[in-house]
């Protein structure tokens, strides 16, 4: 694979030739997400970021090397999203309730799906060998749940008997199986339903507080 | 819309006419399973059903009558094995846990994924006006979930506690979400933990048999 295809940003761009690649894969990402990436093409890119032919040409010489930088930026934007400080890295059922309750009032849900999600089914099918990026960001993704599902255990917050792995395929097969069916419901009650439902399962190894662990509310 | 984009078969065709059709959709609907629908074109098909280009024309003028005739045609299929004998309407846990391990013994599951749901994925952002279908579709594979879940209510073997709608889209769910994230990792294992989670979850809300109802096992 030649060094431009690496989704990372080349170390031998200039501070301006960062920004320009950087301001092109954001206009790539946006397209893809809104259009799908069978129908975005050159000419609406450049046209997008205010670019040329040949820079787009310089930055990203080929439509797999476009999508891999993409599919990167997509899944850090997701997974930093994911760690982020608004849900205390999963270590309760409050903080799933916040990360559903986020999605499923999140208008881009039933309109465009998954950012990551969309992108992967729309080309797993193509030769675009990018299968690798995929996989890897998909196992990070479900890490971030099996690692706050194995906190809660750690916290006697879900019993030891739960198996955090299987819950966190159900959680995050959940929230992608519901995007699909809400995005072709164009209707969020699907991905609603299927969210509550995989996080009352997990309510159900939830353990009841020690006594004089017992908190007003 | 013209009346040959009706994935439903003409009533004008002649036996031999209907045969044509239908080895042309029977070739579409696996070279688009395998190789997806951006990359099949009309020239594979010719060569696969053996038609000439103004056969194929004749029956689908254009790429949406063909897709649209697919959709009917896997949706068809997706329905009918669901509402066979083998899963008897999904009245009981044992039929949830027999579609599961079809499913995940079934090797197409990880390298195709969903007939229906794969190619529901690959178009739902393209301008092809197929979503009516697609909604149409899923709403019956929801339906058949619930109406079982709604009969195992019925009978006494799950609560009436229990949300049949958002069980229902919770299986569903898994099993899409679940077959794409196969698929990205090349490995039964996400839609097996995602499916066996989701009946675990079913299970939860299983009632006890009556005293007089105890079987030996």
């Amino acid at each position: 694979m030649e060094a431009t295809t690496d989704a990372r940003v080349p170390q031998k761009l200039t501070g301006k030739g960062q920004a320009t690649r950087a301001r092109i894969l954001e206009h790539a990402a946006e397209l893809i997400y809104t259009k799908g990436v069978h129908a975005t093409n050159n000419e609406q890119l450049r046209r997008a970021a205010g670019i040329s032919g040949s820079q787009l040409n310089h930055y990203f010489p080929t439509k797999e090397s476009l999508v891999l930088a993409v599919i990167a930026w997509q899944a850090e934007r997701v997974l930093t999203f994911h760690r982020s400080e608004r849900f205390s890295h999963f270590d309760s059922l409050d903080a799933l309730r916040e990360w559903a309750g986020f999605y499923i009032a999140y208008e881009h849900s039933y309109q465009e799906g998954c950012s990551l999600g969309s992108l992967a089914s729309e080309i797993i099918k193509t030769d675009l060998d990018v299968r690798t990026e995929l996989a890897t960001a998909f196992e990070q993704w479900r890490d971030i749940f099996r690692d706050g599902l194995e906190r809660m255990q750690t916290l006697g917050r879900i019993s030891a008997e739960a198996d955090p792995t299987r819950l966190a395929y159900l959680l995050l097969s959940a929230f992608q199986g519901g995007m699909l069916l809400a995005q072709i419901a164009r209707d969020i009650a699907p991905l609603k339903d299927a969210l509550r439902a995989a996080i009352d399962h997990v309510q159900t190894f939830a353990m009841l507080p020690a006594a004089d662990g017992l908190e007003d509310r």
